[in-house]
């Protein structure tokens, strides 16, 4: 299953200067696989981040909020255990983790960014976390992107990375970025666990705006379950060992190549989606408001019966419909709403294009990606959302996840 | 599959005076099966109806709405085809169809209530209905609520009927209901199709506030798949042949038991959830008020990791919490919620009740039924929703439902 494109070669992923990983089987969940990633940024690296909007948001979550605040000199990642719904006992395991690591590194506890993925309400396993870190701490290297890839990895069948250059009037600065999920995913205002780091010279608030812009174009505009994980991070990194980004173009061409990078890891999360068969585009457009068309675009991309007429290749598209009229906008007049699947059009005037024949939609869904567009002529209004059909894998891979 | 109780006995479903109902196989869809439903009421019934809020609201949902201000001599029912998603064409198709009817029971056509459900943004196939209503009014009985359940059934695997009496100053009345809805479950102000009949004699107002109340405690506290209908109706309909139902004590009486069968039937919707294997009650208690607690618990409901959860019996009750963290309310204090499994405390103070087993958390969610209770400890409202868990037969029937 999956609508996976080939995984990315190690090879092509590019070194970021100021940027170190090391990788450790830890044992966390399961023997003998990679669960443990350290990053070591150089001095006077910038950060910036949005986090998960669940109000369960984990352990890891709220230190990393905190600590973001200050210089960051490393991060820890585990899987196979997301320390959410933990409490104060989680809270104080995190802050052990990050004491370790620290301790390690030779820099402070407050300079340490902790996350973790995999399942809620377990007690986070310290003692095995800290007994990876020798090894993880062992190999930490530069052109370390690929296995970095591979050990934040859950449920997700391939590793996601993606890499760019792009250049700014001082030389040419690398963008590299890697990212997990597969289920539990509507980002809201962040997505799964996604690190993307440039060795660019960009103040905080700019790379901050530089990451909420890139986090709207990308992990903000997917879904595969609807559901908002306790974990979800999008953390952008720059060493400013290259180039500075300090012109408005400048900074300009780094923020589309840094969002460039996040479109590609948030559509490779969805091709990833458990169970996935389809990779589905969904474009709103001519509604009041980016809002609007975006809450349209969700409400097609979480309906279950859609999904699954996904899954099936049935051109039942009247739940498109039905999907659109539920999604809450105000005084929509469905008798100017046109919908089209890829160049065909299916409906209009509120109704079956009387041209429309159920071979053409057939056609289209048949195929293994194809764009779902619906016109609402209301306005300027547009927006773009990526999701994914709904299997038998789906339920087979949740009902199965801790088995 | 399905959590159904026992189908209705046809000999205890009790006749309401004023109303007679014929059926007919009028081969709408698929043939040799029972697909047309024709209701008579008496001169001078009263009805009250809910209907969705889906933009996207069917052509009889419009014309029903229409004709409601008026006298109600008949209903219509017909399945196989939801004419919905038809414009213009659909709207005059459904007008045939009360044509047809009113000329064949000497009535007028706005006299007459339209009701369809099926297959979405297909043309409503007006001959063969029409073809079907000499033998529906044929054959128009008091003692045929058990066939009437039966011919509007869709993806349903049981009829759904349920009857009793209640005791007025002036009398004992009847109050009969049947209903209709496995998939595309989530009414909003109004459910799938439901008509509950009574013999009691009340004003048009009155009928309505009683109609509101009963939906707000039954079909609007039910989910299967979160996918609200284009089609749902849920009409009241009093023939007045019997006590007259005045003050405040026979009013509430009265509301109390349409309250009553409205919620059986709104239960029996979610026993024959699509794919369903559990019957779930989602309870939330002490929070701000019943709307935050509705919203918490549709969060629940509508999150397939919990569904897929319940599906497997998997005790991976963190996906609960996180879906309480996403419910949207605002400012919520995680460390206040415990959780609830049935008697079973899981989680308090933001994390895993110490005290909690897993084995504990298995035994109840092994069971074909149990409930599941978040208390938010900040208020004093609570609200109840009854859902179904998401098994690999929901995707199949979905997936073939057309085939």
């Amino acid at each position: 299953m999956a609508v996976n494109l080939p995984p990315p070669d190690p090879a092509r992923l590019l070194r970021v200067p100021g940027f170190e990983l090391g990788v450790a089987k830890a044992g966390i969940r399961k023997p003998n696989r990679r669960d443990l990633l350290v990053m070591r940024l150089a001095r006077g690296a910038t950060a910036a981040a949005v986090f998960t909007r669940n109000r369960f948001c984990a352990a890891p979550v709220i230190l990393a909020k905190r600590h973001l605040g200050g210089n960051v000199r490393a991060l820890i990642v585990n899987t196979g255990n997301a320390n959410a719904g933990t409490g104060r006992d989680g809270l104080r395991r995190a802050l052990q983790v990050c004491e370790s690591l620290a301790a390690r590194l030779g820099c402070r506890t407050q300079e340490v960014l902790p996350f973790s993925t995999g399942v809620i309400m377990e007690m986070l396993p310290v003692e095995r976390i800290c007994a990876g870190l020798p090894r993880a701490v062992g190999n930490l290297r530069e052109d370390n992107w690929a296995d970095a890839a591979e050990a934040i990895m859950t449920t997700d069948t391939v590793a996601k990375a993606a890499s760019r250059r792009v250049r700014l009037s001082g030389g040419i600065a690398v963008v590299t970025g890697i990212a997990k999920g597969a289920g539990m995913i509507r980002p809201d205002m962040a997505t799964m666990l996604a690190f993307i780091a440039t060795d660019a010279r960009v103040g905080r608030r700019e790379l901050r705006r530089i990451t909420h812009q890139a986090a709207d174009g990308s992990f903000n505009a997917i879904t595969v379950d609807g559901d908002t994980s306790t974990n979800d991070a999008f953390v952008c990194l720059a060493s400013g060992r290259g180039p500075e980004a300090r012109s408005r173009k400048d900074l300009d061409a780094l923020g589309a190549a840094i969002a460039d990078v996040a479109q590609r890891l948030a559509q490779a999360v969805v091709r990833d989606g458990e169970g996935a068969t389809k990779f589905v585009t969904i474009r709103v457009e001519r509604g009041r408001s980016e809002a609007e068309c975006r809450k349209v675009a969700y409400a097609i991309a979480h309906s279950p019966l859609v999904k699954t007429a996904f899954f099936a290749s049935d051109p039942n598209l009247g739940r498109i419909l039905a999907a659109i009229g539920n999604s809450g906008v105000p005084a929509l007049d469905t008798d100017k709403v046109a919908l089209y699947m890829d160049q065909v059009r299916v409906a209009k005037g509120g109704g079956r294009d009387p041209r429309y024949r159920e071979e053409q939609g057939l056609a289209v869904m048949q195929k293994p990606e194809f764009t779902v567009r619906a016109v609402l002529n209301r306005g300027r209004g547009s927006a773009t959302v990526w999701t994914c059909d709904l299997s038998f894998d789906y339920v087979k891979i949740n009902a199965e996840y801790r088995t």
